[in-house]
């Protein structure tokens, strides 16, 4: 028989309907508490689960074990300056998440390559015409910011179509048919040679506003932006600038500086602008689910848990 | 040196330059006549290529070797009564012409599935919510209708995405994570497991028309249809009434029964059809070409021809 243990789960309360269900099938063993809704004593928590839990709570936790992140990005942990560093945080790593964002990339890749957004134009005005990519596949240029787990399945997908896809990353990576840049000595030639940047770097000091006009100004003229990483990597108002200025064709944006985006942004109503409401990978909260408590039975066995982030380096 | 010979290209005379360029540069020992624009001697043609040639042109070369097809598709040819059936009729097959058509059917079949249309309805709207698909990928059931070299890459490339693909030939196909189903009598279990249905199918006799109402029905509820194949595989009235009735969720289309589309048609304006102009796959000129340029090298040197058509099929 296995001993009980104590969750802490950090999600908007409204939601926490989402992850308790499974959570309760999948891990009868576990007691599961959901911040802002139960009681429960700091003392009593093995292990935490969330978003972005809210700043000085991890650190309120004297018994915590592991705390585990329900998205890729850790960005939500690691910006509390109070966030325990003893304490291992779990990031969430699974095929389903990188494969709805490659989907994502894909897709938002393919309609500017092959100027869907035109036809939808030509559509609404009853115009038969013809237009053919302004570059062929093999001459379109994509450069992956950050190939990890998710940004090495981009690659191979948009690969697999012919692009001439590259990544940029801080240590060189070998992937069969992608291009390697690394490190800030590469970046610059990384950026020269990409018609279409997708950002999917981990959010840390070092890659907050890396999307910014002087990025922008080395990118080829009439390059297109995607970026499905975190609003902070991207200078907003930079990027409507260097599309207004003729020196950008587009962009798509996924997540933003602030969200929800407040209706008053003027990425909403820009004609060049494709904005998606936070919707590159949702990932299943089973699949979520499944994962922290496969963690915790490794940490209960003793068996060294699995993409433990390096706090020094935020990812 | 090499004898010098006569190729007759049968294209729409203000488009003629777009393959008398190239052909001039790779096959310099080639005679080019235009049809409709040069005066050419019927007997001196040794060899033909085009789209849709005009029915009785072929007939009226009576020392006509070869005709090569600048499409994938050859109804074009055979909807003539009077093409001489002893010359061999070779078939466009080329990679970037199934990549193109792939890249095509993977974007649609993504906009579609992840609600892209949804989310551009909300961007207008200035509206952020979420939506999750409706369906999982991996519970997401696409039917390849016409699984040759272009079907192929088309399931490869959605299986990658994880979808579940499975593939409807006259013969059994074997391709790796996709299902196979062959012949007239596995075509209704074939439909009944597809929620995205892909039309790649060669136009003959027996496909004309094969998406119909009888067909629509066979798919499950909520299917959605994306037809690249030909416009005579449709019959466009009997897919807005399987709309409009609410049994399918809507559709894409590349081609059609007439093209240009008439603005008078209402496919145009139909808010749950995506119509774009027989732009799925444009392939390069000079690809086209040089395929046909190989093509004669190979007859001349009297080695065997590659994809050629069988007529009695059809394809």
């Amino acid at each position: 028989m296995t001993a009980r243990s104590t969750l802490l789960l950090a999600v908007p309360v409204s939601w926490a309907g989402l992850w308790t269900a499974p959570l309760a099938e999948m891990a009868p063993d576990l007691d599961v508490f959901v911040h802002g809704r139960d009681e429960y004593d700091p003392k009593a928590i093995d292990y935490a689960l969330g978003f972005r839990p809210e700043p000085g709570l991890l650190g309120s936790l004297p018994n915590l074990k592991v705390a585990f992140s329900l998205g890729a990005g850790v960005d939500g942990f690691l910006s509390d300056p109070n966030y325990p560093k003893h304490i291992p945080l779990v990031r969430f790593v699974d095929h389903q998440l990188s494969r709805e964002m490659a989907q994502y990339c894909v897709m938002h890749t393919l309609i500017h390559h092959r100027q869907q957004r035109l036809f939808d134009q030509f559509q609404h005005e009853k115009k038969w015409r013809q237009a053919v990519p302004p570059r062929q596949t093999e001459d379109t240029r994509i450069g992956i910011l950050g190939i990890g787990e998710i940004g090495t399945m981009v690659a191979e997908r948009l690969r697999d179509h012919d692009f001439r896809v590259a990544g940029w990353s801080r240590a060189r990576k070998h992937i069969a048919g992608v291009e390697s840049f690394a490190g800030q000595a590469e970046l610059e030639a990384f950026l020269n040679r990409s018609d279409i940047l997708i950002c999917l770097l981990p959010l840390t000091a070092d890659t907050r506003h890396i999307l910014n006009m002087a990025t922008f100004r080395q990118l080829p003229k009439d390059a297109f932006v995607i970026n499905v990483a975190r609003g902070g990597h991207l200078k907003e108002d930079d990027l409507i600038a260097a599309i207004d200025s003729g020196h950008l064709s587009g962009a798509t944006l996924d997540v933003f500086e602030t969200e929800p985006l407040p209706a008053s942004s003027p990425l909403w109503s820009h004609p060049k602008i494709t904005v998606t409401p936070h919707v590159a990978a949702i990932s299943d909260p089973r699949v979520m689910v499944r994962n922290a408590v496969e963690g915790i039975a490794r940490h209960k066995a003793g068996k060294p848990l699995e993409n433990v982030v390096d706090l020094a380096r935020g990812y």
